[in-house]
């Protein structure tokens, strides 16, 4: 049987095991690998990995030198240290390294940097999936049942990408493949900038309202819109990091807009933010 | 039987004329009036108005003059046009005027500018139950049903803002109270600079990266985002004119914050960004 390792059990990366669990229990083995003691418990009790460890600890090499597919599952930020550490293993000849970041660009070329010349292969991925949720204890089998999976940028034959793709259509999502660049480009307005925009209006509105009045008179637009605001601060300020050019130049795109705007509110033009608003 | 009277059929007035009529068939007699005669004759249809007339229409006087309630359900700059051809009439000397309109304190300066020599009596009033849909087609009676109405601002005895308050509660709403001056500034941030990042956002992302992406690739995040920019980009440029100075401030409040998240990630601070970002 071919070995699963994922690395970071959080969110994502525990529905990612706990999906592929469901689907090929006889399949494959699990390997887990968190940062976290308590993460590591959790999950090794609700999938049971064959082998599991924490990050860092001894058995580390033994684990990561047998597996046959290593998705990596921590925020952006983090993972060329793993890409780093995986090449220092002896991997297995024809392991595939994948990933579920929501930016894409850096990470290829930090595989590049770091697998090309030790020919790991890597196989970029990106499900969009997340909820404003966090940790292992919202991980849940289904989370990519109907949702879109993204295939963008690899180092890596056509067969190793279809073996990646394959296990998320398993999964239940859908499989699109886009250029590391144009995907980078597409979720900044897609996911960065919403991101940045709800948690802007909810740090706004609690400073100039307060938490009561948004609870008891705020609407079903205002809880769309800043449900994202209750994801996490760190994991966002890592993936902002990670698109820094693309998310700076619809910052100053916003930032243009809300000034237009203005402009026609103080000179009272209806027509100009009637325009203005027109899609 | 006492006459209620609805000017303005569509969304929020045709699902207050729906819900009232369901509610209180043998309480009421029901009118309407419309500026359209397609929104008249389809409302109508479905309500059975004992009277009904198109807006500047001579029957106007005689509907207007039998009313014991007017609900005005139109966007809130033609309202003052309103308070002006009904203080023109002959009205009824207990008669309620009521509004429905997203911003509360140019809507009370109006009607005591216009109704208080006239000793006609103003319950202003806001149901957070809007959609992002327009026209009667899209209303339904049970529009208010747990949702929440703001009575705000009045010339009226606390027995005449009962009679409106009870309506409301009857269609299954909870009744706060807020005076004028709080209430603008509390949907400054609740409704107007949500609906603005909205349509900044969609706006944004339909230029740079075009529909048929947004529609493949955008997570429910986007989605949830995005949905309330598809509402009528005239009735917002109206809502947005009448509650200018608190939109104003908002936007460079927004305008700030995206400058200084702008600077974070120019100096790829990581730390600053998170703490931009936390609540």
């Amino acid at each position: 049987m071919k070995n699963i390792l994922i690395i970071g059990l959080g969110h994502i990366g525990g529905s990612l095991a706990l999906g592929l669990k469901k689907k090929f229990k006889n399949v494959f083995n699990f390997y887990g690998i968190d940062i976290s003691l308590q993460t590591l418990t959790k999950s090794h009790k609700k999938i049971g990995f064959l082998k599991k460890c924490l990050f860092g600890n001894k058995e580390e090499k033994l684990i990561i030198e047998s597996s046959d597919i290593i998705f990596i599952c921590v925020e952006p930020t983090s993972i060329e240290k793993i890409f780093t550490k995986i090449s220092s293993y002896n991997v297995k000849k024809g392991v595939i390294v994948s990933d579920v970041a929501s930016t894409k660009k850096d990470i290829l070329k930090s595989a590049r940097k770091i697998f090309k010349k030790k020919k790991i292969n890597f196989v970029g991925g990106h499900p969009i999936a997340g909820t404003e949720k966090n940790g292992f204890s919202s991980a849940t089998s289904d989370l990519f049942e109907d949702k879109i999976y993204i295939q963008s940028g690899e180092i890596a034959t056509k067969k190793q990408i279809s073996v990646i793709n394959n296990l998320w259509r398993k999964l239940g999502s859908k499989v699109y493949t886009i250029d590391v660049k144009s995907h980078d480009k597409v979720f900044a307005y897609l996911s960065h900038l919403p991101h940045v925009l709800s948690f802007c209006l909810n740090s706004l509105a609690l400073k100039k309202i307060g938490k009561k009045r948004i609870d008891n008179l705020g609407g079903s637009s205002y809880k769309d819109y800043s449900r994202i605001s209750s994801s996490s601060s760190l994991l966002w300020s890592d993936i902002f990091l990670s698109n820094s050019s693309n998310l700076i130049a619809s910052l100053d795109e916003s930032i243009l807009f809300l000034e237009k705007l203005k402009l026609a509110l103080k000179t009272n033009s209806r027509s100009k933010i009637a325009n203005l608003l027109k899609p």
